[in-house]
C-alpha cells in the first residue's frame, strides 16, 4: 500500500524535512547485508524523540499503514524490510548516550546508538558493554534481534545485557519496562518479551544496559586442529571443564583460507580455534594453563599467544571480518548464512554432518562459531544467478535447522527470524508459535508493527 | 464460588481419589509461610501428569472456576492463596527428575520437584543447581515466582537457569516453550514470560535447567563490621571492583543476636557480611584476598574462615534460618518481610534509611539481604493482634517501596508480588501494569488462572 496523502501531511506536520518519498531513501531502506531483498517502503521517517515515535505510530495505527523500525540494516534475515510497504522508521538520528552511570556499571541510550559508539563513550570509565555481534549494529537493533556473537559464553546476550526499555506501543503509548536494580520478580518480564520481538510488538525508543568491568588480565590465543572433530571436541571438553572462557570460537579449514586472503594472516589451513581468557592474572594464567591441557589431548599445536591488546585487536578484527572474508572465496557470490544452536554434547555431529552436507552439495561454505554456546554458522557461497545452486543452499541450511531441532537445538542462536526464518517457526515452537500470534494480537491489533513477520499469519 | 457439581463430577472422573472436599485439605492450601491468609479453595486436586493438568483446566475453563498452582507453599506474599475460591491444583506429586544431562549440565524436572531434592540427585555427578531461596520450594514455584537467593550474585536468577518450559494453557492446550540450546533468537522469549507469571499466564507441568559444575574450590568467610554504612559500603566496592563473588550477604547487628539465639553462634552483635568465592584453587585465593583488601578499608574485623565444608553448611544453614531465627526474637510475633532491591550505589543510603524508619517507628526489624545484587529485607516483627503495629510495619514496607523506586529500583527483587505487593504494581510500572493485564487477557480470557493476582482487576 502506498502512504494514504491524509498520512502524509500528518506525519509531514510532525517531521517536517525528515520525511522522505524519495526513491533513493526508500530504496536504501529495502536493501540489507544479505541476500534478502524486498519491496520498497512507502517513505521513511527519521524521529528523533520518543514522543514523535508516538505520534508517529499513532497516527499509522489510526490509518492501518505498516511501520519497520530500521536500526543499521546489518541483520542478516531482513528483519526491517518491508514485506507489505508503509514506513520505514529509521532510528539512525536517536544516537545519544543519555546516561553512564559507572558506579551501578550501566549506561542509558537511544536505540540508534551503536555499540561501538557507545564503547567509545565509555573507554574513560573502565568500563565496557560486552555484546558483540561483530557488526557495528545498533543497541535498539541488537535487542530487538536478541544479538550475541563471541563474548556471549561469558557475559551473555542482549537477553541478559538489557535491564529496562522505554518502548512505544502500536497505539502510541509509551511505557517502561524494568527497573535499574540487577533483578525484580515484579510481574511479568516485559523487558524480556520486547528484546527478540523484532519490532512486532512495539519501537524501543531507550535501553538501560548492564556494562562491564573491563578485565584486569588478558589472555588470546589461537591453535590448530587435526581435524574438525578434535576441535570441536575440544571445545565440548572445556565448557564442562568449567574453565570460564570469554570467548571461544571455532574457524574451519576454508575459514582459516578466508582469512589467510583477506587479513594477510599466515594460518594453517585447517581447524582452529580462537580463545580468550578474562580475569586477574592469576586466573587466566590458571584458566589458560587448564585450556592448554584439554587442547593438547585433543592434539592442539601451534598455539599463537596474542599477547598485545593490538595483536588481541588484529585477531577479532580478522574473525569480525570472518563474513566479507569469506564472501570474498568466490568473488561476486552471494551468502546465505546458517545460525543453528545446539545443546554442546550435539555440537560435534552437528558441525561434522553439517560439513559432510555442503560437501555432498558441492558448495563452497566455511563453517565458524561461538561454539562455547553451542552456535554455529556456515556462510554458504552462491552464484546468485544460478536457482541450482540457492536451492542448494537452502537445502543444507534446512537440513541443519532440522537436525538442530531433533536434537533439543534451535533455528537461530543469534540472528533471529526476519524473512529467512519465519518458515521453520512452526517446526521449533509448534502450538507455542500460535501463542506468539496470540500476544501480537493482544498488543498489535491492526497489525501494523512489521507485519508478515515473526508470527502466523492473521487468518 | 463453590465448584459446580458437574465440574466436581468430571474431576472425579480424571483425578479419582486425588480430589478433596475435605475441610482439612482445603484448610492446608489456603496458608502460607507468612501471615497472609485467603478464604479455602472448593477443592484441593493433586494431578500426576501434563495431561490430567490439561484436562482439569480445561474443565475448570469451561466452568468458569478459578484455579490456584501450589508447589511447596514456602512463597512469602501469599501467591498460591485462593482470593476466589476454586480449584487448588497441587503439583506435589509431579516429583520426578525425569532426564539429567551432564554432557550438557542441565536437568529436566516436573514441576514439584524440589531444590533440596535435585541436589541430592545429582550428587554423583559433580554438578548441581544454583538457585537457593532458602526454602526447600518446589522448582516450579521456584520458576513462576522468579525466585533467587543468595547465590544470584554469581549465578543468576530463576530467569537465568529455566531454559525451557512445558506449560498447560488455561485452555487446556499443551505448550513448550524455549529449547534445550544455550541461547536462541527465535522469537518471543515466552519462557521468559511464564517466568515470573506467578500462575496467572499458564501451569508449568516440566521444566529444563541449567546446571553448574560444583567448585573446584570454596572459601566462605564472615566478617564484621562497626557501622552498618561500612558494610554495605564495602559490598559497592566489591561489586565495582569486579570481584566475581559466589556469595556476599549482608546482615545487621539485630540479625546476629537472632543468630546467636537460634544457632548457637557466638557472633558480635554488630553488622556482618557472610561471603564465599567459588573457582580455581588460585582464582579464590586471589578473589579473598582481593576482598579481604577492600574490607580492610571499611573496617572489617574478625575474619572468621570456614575452611571445612562443614562449616560452610553451618554457616549457610543459619542464613537460610534466618527467617524462624529473627522471628524467635519476638515470640508470637508475625513476621513482615520487605524485599526491595536497588542500583548497587544506592544501596548503603537505602539500607541506612530504612533502619532509621524501622527504629522511628518503635518495631524491631532486623536487616539482612543478598546485598551483591542490591537486594535486601527487612522482616519487621509484630503483634498480630495489635493493629496499631501491623499499620506501622505496613507504612515502613510502603515507604521502602517507595524510595527504591525513587532510585530506580523495584519493590520486589526475589518474592514476588501475590497478595502483598499488588498495591505498588501501579506505582512501580504505570502503562505498563495494564499491557501485563492485556497479555493475561490473550491468554486467560476467562480469567481462572489465579485470579486477582499480579494484574490490574479486569473492568
Amino acid at each position: 500500500m502506498s502512504l494514504p496523502d491524509a498520512l502524509s501531511f500528518g506525519l509531514r506536520g510532525i517531521l517536517e524535512t525528515r520525511l522522505s518519498l524519495t526513491a533513493a531513501d526508500r530504496g536504501h531502506h529495502a536493501q540489507s547485508e544479505s541476500f534478502h531483498r524486498s519491496g520498497l517502503p512507502d517513505a521513511v521517517a527519521w524521529p528523533e524523540t520518543a514522543e514523535e515515535v508516538a505520534a508517529i505510530l499513532s497516527a499509522c495505527n489510526d490509518a492501518r499503514v505498516p511501520v519497520v523500525a530500521w536500526g543499521t540494516g546489518t541483520s542478516l534475515e531482513g528483519h526491517a524490510l518491508p514485506v507489505r510497504g508503509g514506513l520505514s522508521l529509521d532510528l539512525s538520528r536517536m544516537n545519544r548516550v543519555l546516561d553512564i552511570r559507572a558506579g551501578d556499571m550501566q549506561a542509558t541510550v537511544q536505540p540508534g546508538v551503536t555499540r561501538e559508539a557507545l564503547n567509545t563513550e565509555l573507554r574513560a570509565t573502565g568500563l565496557f558493554f560486552p555484546v558483540d555481534p561483530g557488526a557495528n549494529a545498533s543497541l535498539g537493533g541488537m535487542a530487538a534481534t536478541r544479538a550475541s556473537g563471541t563474548t556471549a559464553v561469558r557475559y551473555g546476550t542482549m537477553r541478559d545485557n538489557v535491564l529496562a526499555l522505554q518502548v512505544v506501543l502500536a497505539d502510541g503509548r509509551i511505557i517502561r519496562t524494568g527497573t535499574r536494580a540487577a533483578k525484580s520478580s515484579a510481574g511479568y518480564d516485559l523487558t524480556g518479551l520486547f528484546v527478540g520481538s523484532e519490532g512486532t510488538l512495539g519501537v524501543i525508543t531507550e535501553l538501560t544496559l548492564r556494562l562491564q568491568g573491563q578485565p584486569e588480565d588478558v589472555a588470546a590465543a589461537v591453535c590448530a586442529f587435526d581435524s574438525l572433530d578434535h576441535a570441536v571436541e575440544c571445545v565440548s571438553a572445556t565448557m564442562q571443564s568449567g574453565i570460564p572462557m570469554a570467548r571461544i570460537e571455532f574457524v574451519d579449514a576454508a575459514a582459516a583460507r578466508a582469512f589467510n586472503l583477506h587479513s594477510g594472516s599466515a594460518m594453517a589451513e585447517r581447524p582452529h580455534l580462537m580463545v580468550e581468557f578474562h580475569g586477574s592474572p592469576g586466573a587466566v594464567r590458571e584458566d589458560a594453563a587448564r585450556f592448554g591441557e584439554i587442547a593438547a589431548e585433543f592434539g592442539a599445536q601451534g598455539f599463537d599467544w596474542a599477547a598485545l591488546p593490538e595483536d588481541r585487536a588484529r585477531l577479532w578484527r580478522m574473525r569480525h571480518g570472518a563474513y566479507h572474508a569469506c564472501l570474498a572465496l568466490r568473488p561476486g557470490a552471494s551468502g546465505l548464512v546458517t545460525d543453528v544452536c545446539v545443546p554442546m554434547s550435539h555440537l560435534p555431529a552437528a558441525v561434522q554432518a553439517a560439513a559432510d552436507d555442503i560437501a555432498a552439495e558441492g558448495l563452497i561454505g566455511p563453517i565458524l562459531g561461538h561454539v562455547g554456546d553451542g552456535n554455529f554458522h556456515s556462510l554458504l557461497l552462491v552464484d546468485p544467478g544460478n536457482p541450482d545452486e540457492i536451492a542448494a543452499a537452502k537445502r543444507i541450511a534446512t537440513r541443519m535447522a532440522e537436525r538442530a531441532l531433533a536434537v533439543g537445538g534451535t533455528i537461530t542462536g543469534e540472528h533471529g527470524i526476519g524473512i529467512g526464518k519465519r518458515g521453520l517457526m512452526a517446526a521449533e515452537h509448534g502450538e507455542g508459535w500460535h501463542l506468539m500470534g496470540q500476544i501480537k494480537a493482544a498488543l498489535d491489533p491492526h497489525d501494523i508493527l512489521n507485519p508478515g513477520k515473526l508470527v502466523p499469519d492473521r487468518n
